[in-house]
């Protein structure tokens, strides 16, 4: 059975369970503490040497990393990964824009206002990271303002990537309110059946029902 | 004919630049003042909303945007991109490294030595930057210990996407005599046959010799 090392704080973690609940596929669900080290143990460094959750560990012993290449490989031939190729590399430029424009700002404000005590660097750097997740949230609100999704004419992994952290916003100090495309999108993202939310994360072995 | 939008400094503009010649395929080459504000005129942004180079203006007026998405899609069905589903996940992984844990710190402090005038603010977040810099640069020299390549057994575009920022990392500070398998595998990666180095960007419309 395939084996997820995940927090259930993290955004990046909520991905691929999200997905999995969608793909209604069974995995056992190991929680890592990674406000306490437990991502950087030499067990853990000797599957992600990065040292970060979520780690995806195959039946084979295979283990991969980075939220968004584990979905990529778990909606390969499902309804989550478009066929067309540039409906593919739309999905991609996505799921770069996610992780490189929107997860530093939006993800890391939320952490530092809710899960640790700032440090002087940190409450130094706040008030950019707040704009940057700013501007990333304009960038997918006028994308909404033509599309209902983002990398296809359907739900994709691009959109279990965005959602996860933008419906938690929220909590690093960002006023939804000022995004009504964005908010609607949350809303079709949650409509769809299969949803689970972010919390409570599920313990130990899921075996969705179909 | 494709038309790349491009700066002559970008590593994430090196990237496509790279593979294209690898794949001796003919595009336009368009410079962008990103320092005078090129890519956030209307224009730009109605090509991409984020306002950043690299974009790929396909021949039927489609933009692509995010470098990595870019070699996704140019490098799908050629042997920079695996077929086995497995290779393509540790592929990407690689790639998402790149974005999160690499080009935020080694092509950022490069970019401050070397391109501007750093505020008082980036020059208080340079040390972290570099600090996360060498963290990726071992995560690097700790794979290349027991694999020639990043993504699969021979070079992918999780190896055009690292090559990029790495090759330049001495201009941000890093010392890669520190880091002997990196040091192996980028001269591995420039004595490919048809590789290109970074400078200088070729002008106009590149038409590669097969």
């Amino acid at each position: 059975m395939m084996r997820l090392y995940d927090n259930h704080l993290s955004g990046n973690g909520y991905k691929p369970r999200l997905l999995l609940a969608h793909l209604v596929r069974s995995y056992e669900r190991v929680e890592i503490d990674i406000l306490k080290g437990g991502s950087r143990t030499p067990e853990f460094l000797a599957m992600n040497p990065n040292g970060r959750i979520p780690v995806l560990r195959l039946e084979d012993g295979t283990c991969l990393a980075e939220s968004n290449a584990i979905l990529w490989y778990l909606a390969e031939g499902t309804p989550f990964l478009p066929a067309d190729p540039l409906a593919r590399a739309l999905t991609l430029q996505w799921m770069f824009f996610e992780q490189y424009s929107h997860e530093p700002n939006i993800a890391v404000a939320r952490h530092w206002l809710r899960h640790v005590e700032m440090t002087e660097a940190q409450r130094a750097q706040l008030p950019s990271r707040q704009a940057g997740g700013r501007a990333a949230l304009a960038v997918m609100e006028r994308h909404l303002g033509h599309r209902p999704w983002f990398g296809a004419a359907a739900m994709t992994v691009a959109d279990v990537a965005l959602y996860a952290y933008t419906h938690v916003a929220g909590e690093g100090g960002f006023d939804l309110s000022d995004y009504p495309n964005v908010t609607a999108w949350l809303a079709r993202v949650a409509a769809q059946p299969g949803h689970v939310p972010m919390h409570p994360a599920p313990e130990g072995v899921v075996s969705p029902r179909v």
